[in-house]
């Protein structure tokens, strides 16, 4: 992480991957972020995957360098403490990023009436706010049936919730440009976007929906080929598989030399009286040229060609399984600056990602591992909500908000 | 798209998907973004899908709203042109964003000696700065490992560049942030990225990194069940195919209700002795618990109870084909105030989509269509690097820089 964003506050009532991501996102880029939730953890409180302890590696995952404050909202004492959070004076604070929608007292009408200047991010499933996830978003736009093996009779879904990913980024994007707007002109405003319209956003960026008007077909399924040029995967002699790519000319060009194919591709070309120097017909000749290539991936290990490929700076790369990568690629270690290995309790010690930008005027710094849930409850209600010491002990008596230690001392 | 960021210019050298997309986002919100190009266009120029003209849909679709410069950056003319264009003067403008990695007249070092405060952001392969595309980087990192139908022995591909489209908003973020900081503190910087990091660090928010680490198992495939929880496709009996989602206690209790389910549910949890209120214990028992909803999908079709799931507020969809989703789903038409019909020539009329986010105080506007190459060549000439109409005509003529109206006036 670094502190590009030093001085920022940004409030945040959230759950899953989209908005907690944009909190973290943010929190990594050095402002402080304050998620609440309910005493009992929010609703991806125990996502999977887990630790053998049964703590989620995945909240602890989308929730680090937040401060965390358990409060029941149920309750008007825990709804004027969330209001006040949120609310709390200072230039750079007054932002709040949602993906509850809860209508009344956490709505931007209400919530503006005690800060005129709030910036209110919210995202919603669809723009009329019903219920939708990136599991839901992506059958009905029809990515899952152009993916998956040539032929195969059904829709394939990613593994990868990638619209997910995007609106969280759009939800910091989003939260940026209205605070650079109330910089310069003082005005708070509310942003309100939905997930599936990320997604049909993203369709028409790439092409697809005017593909699919002016062209009216539905893009096959191709397995692992790149689409629109030439990229194959290929099992090799030592039983491993990698990706190849020939999408720009010099990709090409490199990957028919150093396989020495030049003769056969002219044989190719001159048969299908096509030019592979224009990506298309690559792609249209996709299957003539893999037959080309397999023999030479076939009879070679991995081991044998891989530094030349990197030699002639090849753009390929070896397929792996997460723990393959995690054990074997120095890009997912403390090798790479972006990693830190961080003890945590109760979810063990693994390398944890900072940002991936690095800022030359705000070098990176380790990242900081997610609180536990209500760890930072009496610090905000001190330092943000402005409660006293009294104030702060009769809201925990009355179990209108938590903190582990306080719970602790209590009981004691 | 909107007028949020009025009066920022941002310059971008890029090509494919990433850089371009995060040039657009920013077009999308009212920033003036220049593009500039080789005179033959960029390595992205011709990338597929294609209209039946032949030119690009997918190039439209990542440079919608920006201006385009076309300039021979072999001569040092072309050179000094673009330097000129990335460190104009004004507030809010000298920031530039690129994925080209250039040494030398185009990196940091040399541009920022022409305005110290410059904001440059470059996107990278890996982080050594080695070529790496999205269809590289998603194998080495163990995606398509864990995608795909369950039992399928080979590693399954994204139809979507997801890790992209990620890498361009962070693009995004990081850009808004550096401009964030040097308003507040008069002081430029370079931000370098690399696409396997955006990927690498993801993995790690996932949790998936720990979950490789601590439980040492690769994520087994699992068709398009959801992880973790319950999510599960069916066919229903008008042959269409469904997506329905039991992640948190209350979409999985409407579903079990709506279903009539409740009594096989509670016999499941009785047999396996285990409580179905744990969303992992859905997931381990998800082959059970779709055998019991499959009957119930395959008698009936979907017009008969989708309009029910919907009033239930059940978190549920179709699988569409992207014609079929852009054929039938009003939130990918003008319905949705997002898109806008565009006529586009050379290219169709088709809906073409805005910015994802609403902002209360910079209403949406429609969606500009992407430029000719080279169309704003003249006005950036004289407005940006400031030269005479003379060195204009110079330049033309000496073939640095082209116009597509300069060209036919000095044909004519």
């Amino acid at each position: 992480m670094n502190r590009v964003l030093d001085g920022m506050r940004v409030v945040e009532g959230s759950a899953f991957v989209a908005v907690p991501l944009a909190g973290m996102t943010l929190a990594q880029m050095g402002a402080e972020v304050i998620r609440f939730d309910r005493i009992e953890g929010g609703l991806d409180a125990g996502r999977w995957p887990l630790a053998p302890s049964g703590q989620s590696l995945f909240w602890a995952g989308l929730n680090k360098g937040k401060k965390s404050v358990a409060v029941d909202m149920r309750s008007p004492e825990g709804k004027e403490l969330v209001t006040r959070i949120i609310t709390a004076p200072g230039r750079d604070a007054g932002q709040f990023l949602t993906n509850l929608r809860v209508r009344g007292w956490m709505d931007y009408e209400t919530l503006s009436q005690y800060r005129r200047d709030l910036i209110m991010v919210t995202l919603m499933g669809d723009r009329e706010g019903r219920p939708q996830v990136d599991y839901t978003v992506n059958p009905a736009l029809g990515i899952p049936d152009m993916t998956g093996p040539e032929g195969y009779d059904a829709p394939v879904a990613n593994a990868l919730p990638a619209w997910d990913l995007m609106a969280g980024n759009l939800v910091v994007s989003s939260l940026l440009a209205a605070e650079r707007h109330r910089l310069r002109h003082g005005e708070g405003q509310e942003v309100e976007l939905a997930l599936k319209d990320v997604a049909a956003a993203t369709l028409g960026h790439l092409g697809m929906i005017g593909d699919a008007v002016v062209n009216g077909h539905a893009r096959e399924k191709s397995g692992n080929a790149l689409y629109g040029a030439y990229g194959q995967d290929f099992t090799c002699a030592c039983g491993g598989r990698v990706m190849v790519i020939g999408l720009t000319g010099r990709q090409w060009s490199g990957l028919v030399k150093v396989t020495g194919s030049g003769a056969e591709m002219e044989k190719l070309a001159k048969r299908a009286k096509r030019d592979l120097r224009d990506e298309g017909v690559r792609w249209e000749l996709r299957h003539e040229i893999t037959e080309i290539l397999r023999p030479w991936f076939a009879a070679r290990r991995i081991a044998d060609f891989g530094p030349e490929f990197d030699k002639r700076g090849l753009t390929w790369s070896v397929f792996r399984t997460v723990p393959e990568a995690v054990a074997q690629d120095p890009d997912l270690s403390e090798a790479n600056p972006m990693f830190s290995q961080l003890d945590q309790p109760g979810l063990g010690r693994f390398p944890v990602p900072g940002f991936p930008g690095d800022f030359s005027a705000k070098p990176r710094i380790k990242p900081q591992p997610a609180p536990q849930l209500g760890q930072h409850t009496e610090e905000v209600l001190g330092d943000v909500a402005r409660l006293t010491d009294t104030e702060i002990a009769q809201l925990h008596d009355k179990g209108v908000v938590q903190s582990p230690g306080y719970t602790a001392r209590s009981a004691a």
